[in-house]
């Protein structure tokens, strides 16, 4: 226990900052070793993020994705899980600096993973909202939710147009899935549920900065991606740079598009915490580790996960921020401190082993590649599917989410259409009112 | 559509204003009538308020128990749904105020329920949330939630127990539901997740003014209710009248009850709209009506649900505000609606037919009363649990809360135990801290 550190000091310390992929994996391969391991995360939720798009278009609930870290590790007894937000570290002291007081560590490793960049532009945070947690996604689908509302009682055409395009910004898996899931609200799951409006005309845009979607697949899937989007209605934007963004609408070089709905899925940074280390980040402000994924002077220090920087000694390219990789850096860390702790075993830089990649477009249709082969279409999409359902957490969310999905399917519906929180809608010009505001008691 | 109202000035406009049981009803039974219908409500989604207490305690997804009204009414063409709130009424000249405008009606319906009432201690609020809405049992979750997470890393004896001491004020059906669940979370639900603390140390007290649980339930099953959450470790406190809540703890008399965590569950009054219309109120703020549920001297304005304070003729005593009444009110004045257009249908007053009432106190544990009979135990468990599955939106939800409920049975998790919100703990002392917040970087 926390507490028995400074009376136990024989026993090696490991403290884990994250509960994403990465640091949960690392956790289970140390279940076995002598250790006494601290895994902090400042949610008390595992968040199954390739699946987090759907949250925030209706699809899913957030239970059905994310579960309590410390239900997930509750027979691990090596482990205490403490609900806490790193701030910084003395790395040549090893203390953790947390809000609370400082934490003793012989083992550091950093799994806190990345957030969104808008390059520069943090201002644009409020009006263009990111996904990366669960709240993040539920505040997504409040603004989904609340425009469908706002432009059924709008009787002025602009202001309704205007509520019913939504903008996605960034052409990478997240956009790409977020587009396609947005059309489908508006063409297959919300037509018959509203009377003053024409749900099919709802605009989807997705913008790109490159010349092609899914610029970390092969050229071969963007372009099918990009088919499919086009064949579903989304309007994509290609060689398009965001120049503005403001309440209303985005600005693309001279052009300005009128939307009340614009979602960020266009650059990462590495988390904050990574700045107050004083160690070598890259441009995206990830922290540049060594073969063994150790800082450099720090030997007992890793950086695991979408945090880390890393180049694959194998193919000379940069390891990509993607839940494999994460899995694979959290295993081989355990496995280099279990050797540090004398277990015999040998002592190789990290390689990344690629599995493949995919990303889901709409009903029917995703593109995936996978050891080499690539794959459209209806045949990609189930692959997708039986890929994504197997690593959920337990047997009851693998159940939910199959429910959901088989259900979803054959009635079109989504089912989690709630607007939670702040709930108001900007009225310009309502239908059927016969005065205007100036008239109204407030 | 609302803007041919002007247009087509032959069809009556009804205006309902809450989507809860009783508004809900009255829509479907006037689905066959030539109306125009508009149903405001400020939320998008249809409760069903038996069930809240699950959410707030981690059992079940909002979604589960929540549809969007839209959807439940998308196959009536005469009616459509406005998020709005109704902001007051001008009930001779028959227009309701919104904040965007003004609305002409030929009937309103009042069915916009109750809110928690603090006795004139509205400050006491943020203290001591009420359960009324999904975010209301989201705040209370995650309150619950933040608790046990503050607890495990508290070093400090006295800010531990109050961490984990849950005071559920009011000793009616919710109080008594939501003191069982909290005290099934402590023993069974969170035990092996946490090192530090022995959940089954959290202490959980139902305080309640008056000299029995279940006022509005016969007397044998107050009794019963009390000695079954006695039985499970939960501390009934009756006579007790909470005299003042602050953070930290409430004061009954002169006892102050340390405790991080208090729930409101003692009182409701009417919604707010209901002062804004100049008419007759009950001491509780709900509009008092007649033997038709108008109000006295506007035939065509209508109060149905928790709002309507109502004289049953037949056995002399008020209504009360449940689900069965809300329904069997929003029937009526369908009924009564379609009479005044022509159907051929008796004038006669409201009357209430009760058939029974129950809560579920924890596993295998319940009361019921229906037609007159007494249950206890597993059986009226039981009971409670068919009744509650079968009014379910549709046979998704039914399907899944059922999927919900025989996984906890068995399993006796909790499956939605999420904190989304502000998520940050409070620590007096923490645990293998070893220097405390003035040395520290912020």
């Amino acid at each position: 226990m926390l507490d028995n550190l400074s009376d136990s000091p024989t026993k090696p310390h490991i403290l884990i900052v994250g509960g994403g992929f990465a640091g949960l994996q690392c956790v289970k391969q140390l279940a076995e070793a002598d250790v006494d391991i601290t895994l902090t995360d400042q949610h008390n939720y595992h968040l199954f993020q390739p699946l987090l798009y759907q949250v925030a278009t209706a699809a899913l609930s957030p239970a059905d994705i994310a579960a309590p870290i410390r239900r997930i590790l509750r027979n691990q007894q090596n482990v205490r899980v403490v609900m806490a937000t790193l701030l910084g570290a003395d790395l040549q002291a090893k203390l953790a600096h947390f809000k609370s007081g400082d934490v003793p560590y012989d083992y550091l490793i950093l799994a806190s993973g990345v957030t969104h960049s808008y390059f520069g532009r943090d201002d644009w945070a409020p009006l263009a909202p990111g996904l990366k947690s669960i709240d993040d996604a539920l505040e997504i689908r409040r603004r989904v939710l609340l425009a469908y509302e706002a432009a059924e009682w709008e009787a002025d055409a602009a202001a309704r147009q205007a509520d019913l395009t939504f903008i996605v910004v960034g052409g990478g898996p997240t956009g790409v899935e977020l587009a396609g899931a947005l059309k489908e609200i508006a063409a297959q799951t919300v037509p018959k549920d509203f009377r003053n409006i024409d749900t099919a005309t709802a605009k989807v845009v997705l913008v790109e900065a490159a010349d092609r979607l899914l610029g970390s697949f092969p050229e071969k899937l963007g372009i099918r991606a990009l088919q499919d989007l086009q064949q579903m209605g989304v309007e994509v934007r290609l060689n398009s740079l965001v120049t503005h963004i403001q309440s209303g609408g985005i600005t693309i070089g001279t052009e300005f598009l009128d939307a009340e709905n614009i979602i960020w899925a266009a650059g990462v940074r590495g988390s904050e915490i990574a700045e107050n280390l004083g160690v070598e980040l890259d441009k995206q402000g990830r922290v540049v580790v060594s073969a063994d994924l150790s800082i450099a002077g720090f030997p007992d220090t890793y950086v695991i996960g979408d945090l880390a920087h890393v180049t694959d000694k194998d193919s000379g390219q940069q390891v990509p921020g993607v839940a494999q990789a994460a899995i694979q850096m959290g295993e081989y860390v355990a496995k280099e401190i279990r050797r540090k702790l004398g277990e015999d075993t040998q002592n190789k830089p990290f390689t990344y082993s690629d599995r493949g990649s995919m990303a889901t477009i709409g009903r029917n249709r995703a593109v995936a590649t996978i050891a080499g082969r690539h794959f459209t279409g209806f045949f990609a999409w189930l692959i997708w599917g039986v890929v994504h359902i197997f690593p959920l957490v337990n047997f009851r969310r693998k159940l939910a989410v199959l429910f959901s999905w088989v259900w979803s399917y054959f009635s079109r519906s989504k089912n989690v259409r709630l607007i939670t929180g702040e709930a108001r809608i900007k009225v310009k010009k309502p239908f059927g009112v016969v005065s205007n505001d100036d008239d109204k008691p407030s």
